[in-house]
């Protein structure tokens, strides 16, 4: 890879990622609402606020590639989630088909089939149900994806990340948990295919407990190498087993689902 | 029904249904951008924009359903698509959840699935595949209604309306045709039976050329009475077959899906 | 057909069809724990509890067919459950395997699948969903049956009967109705054919509600005459909506479903 | 239709097309390996034996559609299944490539699916079990089709048929029997179309017993209008129903399933 | 885990169990129709015979858990199958709902699906064909366990047991193998997950040959680490390779499909 | 085994086979149409050209199994594929049901299913495709070896073999590399299994790309040791990432996919 943009630098997820893609492009294009100043070799930072669409095409010109991890990242009101998530990633996509950038790596979330009971095993052809607006927003995003493709013939990855932390926390992640390399090699995998097409991957390591499966994603190569078997006695010993009623159990989403709406809970 | 809420009342679908639902309700209240004038016993009208929440709050307060047609109902630009449709809707779902409507038909559209091939035969579960901005918008709105469904309890009809015209005009249309009286009567069976969960419809009325089918949603009852097949001589005689190469016939959206950008045709 | 059993001979569902079948066969075996006295042309009695094996050995002895309606037909205790329906049901299959009894209409109920969602679409390979001991026994019934077929060739329909009666008296009985001719038509049809193997068929009549699909019983070539649309306008006439959150709108089984544990009604 | 080419013209099914397309083209070219004398108006006759590739391109040269029903048509040799089925399929697809005829009804059977039991409901993609080498002759037709159409674009429905005669004459054809009419009406729409693809169809009536769903083919509008139930009573009387254990019962494809080897019949 | 009931503890399987699971529970409570006499440190005894409901009340009062292994285990009569497992599950399940016990360990049989050939790839949702009057009852157990799942709430692990052994000793053990310690490792897992709801698992170890699939059952976290691959060997050249035209051979159940009904082999 | 034959093997194939498969059978008969001279212990030649029947009625005579390599291995002449292919295979298949060998291991290909795009994952299920004449000559040989086991139990592997070669060269064959060991794995678990029937297994290694799922052949217990990920350095270096929009990465089978008619190469 030459050149690559990557969208909401300055987050925990953007930071992670500059870490573990060190070096793998000539240029990696930092971009965030808020400033970046430790920028290291091979790093370029561009400040952009993503609802401004003059912005996104200065950013995305001269571009190969996007990994597209800006935007509202949690649960937020639908001014947030529509400047960020809607507008953000029309965005995105509109500037990558006018200045034909060929593929993204879009940042989708578990959230967009969160309102799954956790005992369903879902694939890439489970139907969406979003467990919070944030998850409408990211729906939206693989829509527009797959719109895109069918019509420019712009490639996406439609990741949908569980829980990339460095270590699994709590017991949902031992079935969510996304280690960090595991991302990045992603990330490289989906940069280095022959062919990506619109592609749905579930963005989990190899987790014993894992509710998803990715067969359909196989012609991508991608094999996780990190397990959250390796944390599961710390995290059984840390998270003691809730009664089985508790309504946060029964979805994928964890409390997403039982979250109610964003403005009850100012 | 008491009071029912009809947005779009201005549009040419939603004067069709002004006709077709006379004395349905006790009371239908209209509601567009544009004045309606000419109201009908039984109507009232309040004039409002969907892009503004507390303008919906006050449209939406005291009814007992929506009948949501309104917003924007062909290709547009993304700000057209995301005041009306984006914005619109989202505002239509959390007025309904903050006055406890408990029921929406939600005129969603072909144009969801428009990149699918004229030879794939489509249930509710077949993917999106959005031929246009206007279908991502469609899009969206059937996720929103799925999360409020799931979360609040919102129920939902997700209508994706074929071509709701007095009369089929061209041979597309043999398979898409919705009749003004099928439409008004699936409405009606919307709001009469006693539990109508998240629900995608296919609007189409009883077509021999059918490419969508629906009887994951029989227990509803609906069973259009009308047929493209009386307007088949018809058809054919002013609708000349076209090359069987020629773009426009491969997708079920029609000239939605081989249209570029809305930006292009300016 | 020459000589077929009729077991629950007594029961509503057994005299009507005595009434449907007459001078159907050569010689219908009428069979219940009480006794018949009004017999007609062509009919005989035997009085049988089918929990004694003796008894129904004698009772199945050359016939050509059975009908068997007999055992437990609402929800009750256990012990009834399990002399009329777990006994009873393995006795009439018993004794037609040792007499060469090679097909059995059995009269199965919707109530092994009353715990699916009713906008759930059903047909013969959905998972069975019991929604009460009376409805596990059938699910035995039906296991028993396809053992009996697998491994000895006694061919079966199974039916799952939704609401046989003379029409349909609520909401619910729109989907569920199965006229009494129908019923008839089914028995004498299971009968007729050159193949039976051992098939489910849903029990309703032709009606726009339905919940169940028979395509994979097409073969057997039934096509319910009757409809439940009807009487649509006297049974919503007569029993008013229900608000959607009550739980008895919810499951196929209806008031099955949400009925506690037998005992805990006493 | 300006100048369609129908071989195996001087067969039985040959001769009920011509009647039943009577006035469809302009010109119909009949071919067949055996002289053709009675002549109508807007027919013609080439005689050509269609395991010669020259004499099949001078046929299809000038021809806008071809209704291909030529060949061996029932079991027989390898050789006769080679020469009339294997090699002559392959000489109308390679003739249509090079002289671009766009589309081709090819005359499959249901010989192609005649292992499967009769209580198996078959759809376009149900895996092909052919009862003869005749069907397997079929099934590479069809196969044939589908790689012109992939690689080449031409057009095929794929017509299953089931048993083409005047009226059904014993009980399997209550559930295979495909109507002259309905037959010729088929054909007619398979060339009125705007976009065929490559499309299994299977080729019966409405009849109440069928085993099989053309659900998928829908978008072609083909309602058969003709049903076997109308002959039920005769056919029933005329063939007595067999014991259940006899195997012919047992598969869709009848006696061709039970039938040993061609050559074991010399 | 606190208190667990342990039933069929004096069985083959019982015994194993003990071993692999001693130091798991606070107090396992053995129970048996015979006596056991030598118990370990952490295990009580309570002689109960399943069919006396009083007995399994007081046997199942105060457990958090139930492992339910008691019943008949192979082929028997239909008496003793009936009061084994038909009235024994009943019973051990009516107790857990009176005395709120909230999960159980369901050793259900690889016979509920004996009658599928070993060609077909089966998993959670495949259909029940029960080899045996031993498989339809442990039919009947599922049955019941979704029963009051779907009502009250109890949840189950229906554990499909293959051949449960400490080594596989016949080639159709090479696919059915279940090694003690992957067993006693299953219990400990369901009873450690936040939510088991009703979940069907089949039982065997990681062997190459397996017809079972588990991937709907992986939200459990259970990873079998034992393989017949390392008997292969042994197993091979102690088991000669039969006749493939053997009835045996056909089916997944093995003898228990081929043998006749229990009162043939008296 | 005692006496299997090896067609083709003077081919490529043939020989690394011959290699791999030394010391497995007692006689290990080869055949082609050329010559081998440099025959090693236990092996045999018998010249044969597979268009000769009563050549390979002698060949198979005496024979316990047959590994079927020989014919046309390319995309050639519709006569070299009727010659070497379609008689060639019928040949040994009826040469087969004469003699009652039971059992045969059918070479087939990856380019009967080769127009599947590269981003769909395959199953045994999955409807062949084939990308060439030679593709649809092995769908040929599936379907009568479908036959062939219907009617009169011969029983085959239907091997879709990807690239068997020493080491993958190319992109491509990261995904369908089948190392020339666990070909020979496979060959001999054909012939050792208690029960084969007819069944679909994809020839590729353990490749991390893979798109095919052998899960439906598990049963044979077939765990190919080698992978194509080994050699993923070497090859990505020495084979240039292709524009994605060129045709030839569409398509499972490659250039196969994209050539055009064989004719026109001339």
């Amino acid at each position: 890879m030459k050149r690559v943009l990557l969208t909401g630098a300055a987050g925990t997820l953007g930071k992670a990622m500059r870490r573990a893609l060190s070096g793998w492009a000539d240029e990696l294009v930092l971009s965030d609402r808020v400033d970046i100043s430790d920028l290291q070799v091979g790093e370029s930072f561009q400040q952009c606020d993503l609802a401004d669409f003059d912005a996104v095409k200065r950013l995305v010109e001269g571009c190969d590639g996007i990994v597209h991890l800006g935007g509202q990242s949690i649960e937020g009101s639908f001014d947030s989630i529509l400047n960020g998530n809607l507008k953000g990633t029309y965005h995105i996509y509109e500037a990558a088909r006018q200045h034909k950038v060929k593929r993204i790596f879009f940042a989708s979330s578990n959230h967009v089939v969160g309102f799954h009971s956790r005992e369903t095993h879902l694939d890439a052809d489970s139907p969406m149900r979003p467990d919070s607006l944030y998850g409408v927003s990211k729906g939206f995003g693989e829509l527009l994806a797959r719109y895109y493709f069918d019509k420019f013939g712009v490639e996406s990855a439609l990741v949908r990340i569980g829980s990339c932390l460095p270590k699994p926390v709590d017991r949902r992640m031992l079935s969510t948990w996304l280690s960090e390399e595991d991302m990045a090699d992603l990330i490289k995998r989906v940069f280095s295919v022959n062919r990506l097409a619109c592609t749905v991957v579930y963005g989990a390591s190899n987790n014993p407990w894992s509710w998803w499966d990715n067969r359909k994603a196989n012609f991508l190569g991608w094999q996780p190498k990190d397990s959250s078997a390796e944390f599961e006695t710390e995290v059984l010993a840390n998270d003691p087993l809730l009664n089985t009623d508790h309504p946060v159990l029964l979805y994928q989403g964890g409390f997403f689902a039982t979250a109610g709406h964003f403005e009850d809970d100012d």
